[in-house]
């Protein structure tokens, strides 16, 4: 399984422009509703003309026969697309660099969101075990709005041979726990090298992943209900160290 | 539609506890599958207990045909719920008080995440239009994992007149929206008594209510993807602001 092409499907303006547009996708068939307006693609048009050998145009009862429950916009795209096992090596050096760690997302919208909120947030890469979590499935993918064409996914073997990767590297570890033992999230320093670890829905970081952080941080809760939702708790502290990095400058 | 009492109905542990503990909600039944194990709502269980008389407990067979796609684990709650339809007066005055104005939200998933990040960031209440806007439906409530027992709900017949008011009450109203043109989210003061507003999925604030705002804002996106998921922008923007008021005691 070595940084994998595996087959996906995702449909929809949003994404098919963002894989048409990308060049860590390989587009097997474009499949078009004959009602589907070309002109929805705004200025891209011309990406769609490129694959012109590649694309099927249904008839629209056979289109939505085919996929009725989904909300297609009338465009479906099957492609291949690239994991990694490892971190990409040029993307360890210079400042400011971020990957996100997530040890054992469960549910897929959530990863979805997550890889979504991860590319608007500009990180470099995000992490999932290659066991105890969620994989890279067409729902996600879909979920990400095309995030995906634009973001590092590493599917790790050893999450921990691969942060301690990162920590010979100098990055920072960061965790993120629900404890009020832990810094308030924005007393932490996430200027320059950093990674953020991230643990499951419920469960939060294993022990034997935690014990690799340098630092632990909490966001404290204002209400009665105990927890955020995992994808909120990537938006506010990848934000933050946004902050951080556009207010020195 | 004063006030109005709606029929909702949630599952799940989760839901279920925030519901039985609430002074907000009033439980019609409750839903059983004869192999729920009360030990599951963990020091709790005293909560279920007053509720006896209104318990039915089906056989595990027939709940599960009854219920099947859903993951109830093994409770349904049916009750009902009071939304306002206008600002609760108690809740005007004081500092740092904070009130969520969403203008025309079409996607439930994303209307109840916001309700579950909105009470778990502390703010006062979370408003939304009574038209051009996804209602307060079941699925909201059960996205939002019971956020909404502990958090004031206002569904609003006039947006404009509620913005005025919370002006004339000396909340800041800012407005929050994708351009270059705004300030940067976390150089706005969101100390003492604001409102943020949030537009659509895709649309943004429609101009008639961006001319209420007192401020614009904006997150700038370092990726590709042009726009984050609504309610990740809500998250980034409320833990901003109890950054602010946190770093200040």
């Amino acid at each position: 399984m070595d940084n994998n092409n595996n087959l996906y499907k995702v449909y929809g303006i949003n994404g098919a422009l963002a894989i048409m547009d990308s060049n860590s996708c390989t587009i097997n068939e474009i499949i078009l509703s004959s009602d589907f307006q070309v002109e929805r693609l705004n200025n891209q048009s011309k990406l769609l003309a490129k694959y012109r050998s590649k694309t099927q145009i249904l008839s629209k009862g056979k289109f939505k026969n085919k996929y009725d429950s989904l909300r297609t916009q009338g465009i479906v795209i099957h492609f291949s697309y690239k994991v990694y096992n490892y971190l990409p090596e040029n993307t360890l050096d210079s400042s400011n660099k971020c990957y996100v760690i997530l040890d054992s997302i469960k549910d897929p919208q959530n990863l979805g969101q997550i890889l979504r909120t991860s590319e608007c947030a500009g990180v470099d890469g995000v992490v999932i075990p290659d066991r105890r979590s969620v994989s890279i499935t067409s729902t996600v993918l879909q979920v990400s709005q095309g995030a995906f064409c634009n973001l590092n996914i590493i599917v790790s073997k050893n999450i921990k041979y691969l942060i301690n990767e990162l920590k010979e590297n100098k990055y920072w570890v960061i965790g993120l726990e629900n404890s009020i033992n832990s810094k308030n999230w924005y007393e932490v320093d996430m200027q320059g090298k950093v990674a953020f670890v991230f643990g499951s829905e419920g469960g939060g970081i294993r022990p034997i992943v935690r014990k690799y952080c340098d630092y632990m941080a909490t966001i404290p809760m204002l209400g009665t209900v105990n927890s955020l939702n995992i994808s909120a708790s990537v938006s506010a502290i990848l934000f933050e160290r946004n902050r951080q990095i556009l207010k020195e400058k």
